[in-house]
């Protein structure tokens, strides 16, 4: 039995149309009926072998809402027809002290659902049960893709940083990743301030949580926002000022960029006078994916996406490309 | 009734005898008759002008050890003759959020020892009642002056980063910071590593709580010991190569640099991966001060000093400039 689903056959094509058997499901592995998947900024990077790492016939698809069609023979936990969530990775060793600590996101062997592997623009898509991780009723199948990879990448850093729901929280740059964290960070009870160079996403930003807005252009905004903040919370992936954005942060504030910048240059005397610290983080845990959506249950907390049927890929593509999708984009499976 | 003291009167010029009026005590202040006083680099660097915030006549001492000689009318928590220490803050606004919250040392309006403020080289310092911190009599008055400015440099990093007995850290640079924080983390529990650049210290520097010794001229060395630590303490001001050292940090790992460089500038795809933090950090509050001495005296750490009589103070400080120092000098009183 084969997949079927699209491919780049090498950096710069438009996906193909393409069939390829998957072999033998592994023991610990689960297969998953796809019924939609977000549109990442990442597929598109590894489409192109911005980072090196492709492998072509290379088929995108990292944040996968689908139900279980198969579990191998050591998968227990999980049963055929469950609504289960995949994002970036697909396989953790479960045994190193990263995976034996509950930081399965943080395994040196672990493997990536589009490096190495076929992603979830197809029909169908493979992971490791451990990783695929069951949705709850309360959320919409058809929006709740974006968060396996999107979602929990912002909704990490409030744990890496240790936020508080008294904390002032910055959240900069209000795309695919930002309008979530607009809303996570609202809904944990912290004052929101939104920073954009679109000025027209104002009213939007404050309807997703912000309380006040920033045109990131305004040097002068930027300076009267000196000392403000608890975490500055980067999502954009362009070189910033970084001595201004630590200039934003409060005594022992954190500057934490999930962005795929190439590095960071800032002037030590302030981190230092201000006991202040600058992180990154990836994805999360399986674990803390489970209780994003718990939370987002809760809160009723959603991404906002437009929907696209999986065999228009390359106009979704070029839609990505074209920085005008509000806010992520999901492809609906109709192969 | 003046005091009388050490100063310089231009960057770079040795320091001379001076007498000055230090006017009426403030309420909320104490005098202090100083009996030692640490010579620290900062010393140096404000006695040159390196930082643009420095006056003439200019006092350099902030790592006092001595006696309570006379409270102004609000301090009732302190009385004559009792031994206080004294570091780099000699008085914080005590009514900011950051004071409100115990995080003196982070007060936005507070006052450094030497700067705009006479220091400890003479036979009387002042400062803030809040911030002479009294002396166990655990400890060593003889010995125990550096910990009020380079100890409780190295200290706070162990808060900071959460850092826990199961922790390996490694401490980079065994000078008058490190050393100190070699015996700390080893008292705190943890596995610790010494980096220096003199092999000839490997010995010393196990005696002092290191298990492991790494030449950090050895990049070999350092490329082996890739992904080992949980902390790494950088305590020198010089630039190092940080990619190489981010890349020693575990994932959720901390680089934590109290060491005044100019600037940190890192690759940022490996801090994303391996979710890690730069940080950095000053001195610490009083309270914490405190609580450095309580379990200072509960392990018999303590500061290893060369004393000098505070007449030859220029001596001293070409001690210091030489790099020869094992590993902290302290100026006895014999004015």
């Amino acid at each position: 039995m084969s997949f079927r689903g699209f491919a780049a056959t090498a950096p710069g094509k438009p996906l193909e149309s393409f069939e390829y058997d998957p072999g033998d499901l592994l023991p610990d592995e689960v297969e998953i009926d796809v019924d939609y998947c977000g549109l990442c900024h990442s597929d598109l990077s590894m489409a192109d072998n911005e980072w090196g790492i492709s492998s072509y016939p290379f088929v995108p698809g990292h944040e996968v809402v689908g139900r279980v069609a198969a579990c191998g023979d050591q998968v227990k936990h999980l049963k055929a027809g469950q609504k289960v969530g995949l994002g970036w990775k697909a396989r953790s060793c479960m045994v190193c002290p990263q995976c034996m600590t509950g930081n399965h996101h943080r395994c040196p062997n672990s493997s990536d659902t589009i490096v190495g592997r076929n992603g979830g623009f197809a029909n169908k898509v493979r992971c490791q049960g451990a990783w695929a991780i069951p949705i709850p009723e309360t959320l919409d199948a058809a929006k709740v893709g974006p968060m396996f990879c999107g979602g929990v990448t912002v909704f990490n850093p409030l744990i890496v940083s240790n936020t508080s729901p008294m904390d002032h929280v910055a959240v900069v740059g209000i795309g695919g990743l930002g309008h979530m964290a607009l809303q996570f960070a609202k809904a944990w009870g912290c004052e929101v301030t939104a920073f954009s160079t679109s000025p027209d996403k104002e009213a939007e930003a404050k309807e997703m949580g912000a309380h006040h807005f920033l045109n990131s252009k305004d040097a002068d905004a930027l300076a009267a926002a000196a000392g403000k903040f608890d975490m500055v919370l980067v999502t954009v992936n362009v070189m910033l000022d970084w001595d201004a954005y630590v200039n934003l942060l409060k005594p022992g504030g954190r500057l934490h960029i999930v962005g795929a910048i190439p590095k960071i240059e800032a002037t030590w005397f302030p981190v230092i006078a201000g006991e202040r610290t600058i992180g990154g983080s990836p994805i999360g845990s399986p674990a803390l994916a489970g209780q994003m959506l718990d939370f987002s249950g809760r809160h009723a907390i959603a991404p906002i996406v437009e929907e696209m049927p999986m065999s228009k890929v390359n106009d979704a593509l070029e839609h990505l490309k074209s920085g005008k999708a509000r806010y992520r984009i999901v492809l609906k499976n109709d192969l």
